[in-house]
């Protein structure tokens, strides 16, 4: 599957939840399969933390890896393009296309960088339905995300109640945790401790808190993995040539590595405070903000996930059970903690499948 | 309980497992209660990665906190000053007194910095065993310690196992795990990646790598808390002046600032390196090595653990039980993770004192 990335600018200013406004942006999208003659088979695809629009096929055919949900997404995968016309966009904020911290300010004329305003998943889900808008969208068949993606959608549940008809939950939660929150603080500050950050400005001194990124990445990379996949997959292993390096340290330093070459300093302390602020049920009961909800629900989980742990997805499932809804619940045996809504897996690749098949769509 | 430090000064050279030798070094010790006459009451308490010879007492009246274990050694507590001659000292290699990165190097005249040589758990039980020369006293009615203490505590029984009758193993591990490492590289990382890091030699540089050690120890204070305790004490409450910033972000740089004031980098590092090569069973098997053992054992888990999980001494419990050797396991139920092993808690205090009172003593 080839695919091409469009990017489709907006001139309505959108206002933001908290302060300011983009009077202009665009948004990177790529989509899979066809829309139908009555727009009723589109689903949404939301992304992670450090996501980007590209979840599925290729964009030149000698590209080594596909998007990042390809396992899941075309024909004949759970997210059918046989029969869905699959959206997958770059977030506002993001850093892989569309406008965000690495975009000029054109009342500057130079990079937004930490002047970028600070966006919520409420303001995502606005600019995702204006998306929908501009692609002749009312309502989609499914909002389906992971993590924070997931968060998304079960934000639209809330914000847009009649434009979606069913709502995947994956690997996520209703808020995050103390820990997590202790978790994304410590990313924060390993970027702008390090002394290339200049208060986010550092393309205007023409270098990158590479350094603090990379850290970033590997607090973060931990987080996301179990301790017993790290354990099958590295144990104590020593380095070949020199014995006092565990395989885990250098692998750790290279996946740290590795994300600075794509990703924006700026737009991770972005995302990450969009995660720790997400709480649509405020001091209020989880289950009075989903009775607004009129879609029906699949949640999913992963065993040893330990950063959205099971748990925090029967929160949600309680949640919904106690407002009436129709939820579909599977919890996935994995040692591949929160990275295994990822991969590829059997059990969660059938009942994906078998959730996403009962979807009714016009021929 | 008003308690004097006093350093303890070795000519004979140490030769060290991992190369080197140290010619003459001085370990910083504190004692409490008296030896008796036959020197059969002696206890020995190993400390943690960041902890000191300062276990219990105060050492002047003003002093607004005690030892960091006083809730657990004095007259009448669980290591019972009024049986028990407790020695607690600064590891070598450590900051608080004991010869470390910090001391002067004699050859040079300048701080040993990253040229201390590295130090593993055998080295200390080794200089611990020339303290207990020292002090006269042939055999520890106990060795005991928590985290990477009980794994000194571990090791006493296999290196020495005719110097102690009692081995207490505390909120410990056999080893780490692949996470423990990637955690304790990541921290070590974050103080080598701090420019006034300087290769370790920040002294010459008239500087301190203050950002980076404090984000190490962020990295470390969250894995020895709980989600749910962390949950409990903060939730998602945000500081009083701006609603922007959570309570744990600003209390996890607080205690990050703290830590610099009191612990020395390289040192940081050298007992990260100790903790990470800890492995007694090495490839063979942990109960073929403790069969070398002859005490009796206690060990303790505490229950919402996650950086040495019950789990962990579980397998101390079930190879000592292969080797034949007499072992009490106790888990105490905790919201408090990790740091369990320093607080309060009935359970735990019973559990221990049950255990210490039944050791024979001379009279």
């Amino acid at each position: 599957m080839i695919v091409t990335p469009q990017d489709l600018t907006f001139d309505e200013p959108l206002s933001l939840t908290r302060g300011g406004q983009l009077d202009r942006y665009t948004l990177r999208v790529e989509t899979y399969g066809q829309l139908n003659a009555t727009a009723d088979n589109a689903v949404l695809i939301c992304h992670a933390l450090s996501g980007d629009h590209h979840a599925a096929g290729r964009h030149h055919p000698e590209d080594k890896k596909p998007g990042w949900w390809d396992h899941y997404i075309g024909p004949d995968k759970p997210i059918d393009t046989n029969k869905f016309f699959v959206v997958s966009l770059n977030n506002l904020g993001g850093c892989s296309g569309s406008t965000g911290p690495v975009s000029i300010d054109p009342n500057t004329g130079r990079q937004w960088g930490p002047e970028f305003p600070a966006v919520t998943v409420q303001d995502w889900v606005e600019s995702q339905a204006r998306l929908a808008d501009r692609l002749g969208i009312q309502t989609w068949a499914a909002v389906i995300g992971g993590s924070l993606g997931g968060m998304q959608a079960l934000q639209w549940s809330i914000q847009y109640p009649n434009r979606l008809r069913h709502c995947c939950v994956i690997a996520a939660a209703p808020k995050l945790s103390t820990q997590n929150i202790a978790f994304n603080e410590i990313a924060r500050q390993a970027i702008t401790r390090d002394p290339e950050f200049h208060e986010g400005r550092y393309a205007e001194h023409d270098t990158l808190p590479k350094s603090g990124l990379s850290l970033a990445r590997m607090v973060g990379h931990v987080t996301y993995l179990s301790d017993q996949g790290l354990g099958d997959k590295f144990g104590r292993n020593k380095q070949a040539e020199t014995q006092d390096t565990f395989q885990i340290e250098s692998y750790l330093r290279y996946q740290g590595e590795a994300f600075t070459t794509r990703f924006d300093a700026n737009t991770y302390v972005l995302m990450t405070k969009a995660l720790d602020w997400f709480d649509p049920a405020g001091n209020g009961k989880l289950a009075d903000v989903l009775s607004r909800a009129t879609c029906s629900f699949q949640v999913i989980s992963f065993s040893s996930d330990w950063r959205f742990s099971p748990d925090r997805s029967v929160e949600i499932v309680n949640a919904l059970i106690q407002s009436n809804h129709q939820v579909s619940y599977t919890c996935v045996e994995t040692d591949h903690g929160h990275d295994g809504f990822l991969l590829p897996n059997n059990h969660y690749e059938q009942a994906f499948a078998a959730y996403l098949d009962r979807i009714e769509v016009s021929a």
